[in-house]
């Protein structure tokens, strides 16, 4: 059985692209791999006349449906699952992986999560800010010379998800909360966690990144990130309360 | 272990083609994955400051040493093993495999032969005509969609021969005939069994190529090209002398 499904909710998000011939190529890549959902957020130059240069054959069908964001919070919103791609390699950054062992992990989640697959700039990449999003992070394996062409590492990654989308009998693993969901509820996180002193106000985001290595380890579902934000709120309301108190 | 070695074997041939900037984009790949020898043959446009364009990084020296040939046959003359790569699929075609089955035949073979892997012009691939160099066919599976940039095809293809070549443990297989020894032996055997009567000369073609197909799918060693071609020699005296009996 063909997992066509799996490859219908994945999305390709190409965040601040530099030049609108890469985008092209990177749709077309897509297209030769059957995936089929493009994302832009804030491109540097979006000549869609230089983007269909290099968008052929039914590539020009993503182009023509791609959505175009300003802002990569709010475009990451609706998905479940966020990889983002780094040639750099960090102990800060969270659990890696190489696209074979990705994709073979991605198929069963996207069945029925949206899955969205984050490129950065051709210069810098994605910031350590930006990865923050990512529950996993995957670098394509190289000689010594690391840096790929951003369509050439879509197209890998593409490449990885459409051969193991083919292979039979893959389970299914359930709906997972969104980026949404997810980000209101490390907000809250770090307000009460704030508000008890677990974490300094000076520096939080040192903590909060601890916090997110862990919890993105987990892959959260919808329902568990309410129990979550349940607790936030039963704090919230203790720590009035204990500020009543003091008064 | 790495095998190393087995890379510095394997050469990508490209086959007249257009673009300038393809040729340096799959430059860019070959350096990502290790894979350092790149032959041109005919190409259309080989305008150097526009290959370098797209060239960057290490790739910069794979496109410096490139060797370039005005004739197919006379660059494939070094390599013992070669592959066509298409993505048209026909019953007239010699073995078939997707990339990771070829990168995992090929690293065996590669430690002691000369691999030489060939892709044709971005607007039509490589002829029957072409093709029948090649001892094995690979084809990128796709979706829908099966045109795939020139550069992005070498990408794949040299991106599975990097993972195989992590893999440990190879068995390596001995030295293979090359193209020079097999082509000479090619023509010499037409030229015999035309003698004796096996071939029509009106369409030796037919016959030849089911002759290669089937010798190619045994990879012949450098000895046993020998062996063909002494057969064929006393295939000559024998014909020989028997005209010598008819006079």
């Amino acid at each position: 059985m063909k997992n066509t499904m799996a490859l219908e909710n994945i999305s390709i998000i190409l965040n601040e692209t530099q030049l609108p011939e890469n985008i092209g190529f990177a749709a077309r890549a897509m297209a030769n791999m059957g995936i089929m959902q493009l994302v832009l957020v804030k491109p540097k130059n979006c000549d869609l006349s230089r983007v269909r240069r290099t968008a052929t054959g039914t590539s020009v069908d993503i182009v023509e449906q791609m959505e175009i964001y300003d802002d990569l919070r709010t475009a990451l919103k609706p998905f479940q699952y966020i990889v983002g791609t780094t040639a750099r390699i960090g102990s800060h950054r969270p659990a890696m992986a190489d696209p074979r062992l990705l994709a073979s992990e991605l198929i069963p989640i996207s069945k029925n999560n949206k899955v969205g697959i984050l490129f950065g700039p051709e210069d810098c990449g994605l910031s350590n800010e930006q990865l923050r999003y990512c529950h996993k992070i995957v670098t394509v394996r190289t000689a010594s010379f690391s840096s790929l062409n951003l369509s050439h590492a879509v197209m890998i990654i593409c490449y990885e998800l459409f051969m193991n989308s083919h292979e039979p009998n893959k389970i299914s693993l359930p709906r997972l909360a969104n980026s949404y969901e997810l980000e209101g509820m490390y907000d809250h996180l770090q307000e009460v966690l704030m508000k008890i002193g677990f974490i300094n106000p000076q520096n939080p985001e040192h903590w909060m990144n601890n916090v997110r290595r862990f919890l993105s380890r987990v892959s959260l579902r919808a329902r568990e990130v309410k129990i979550i934000r349940g607790i936030c709120r039963q704090l919230d309301w203790y720590t009035e309360q204990r500020e009543k108190t003091r008064e």
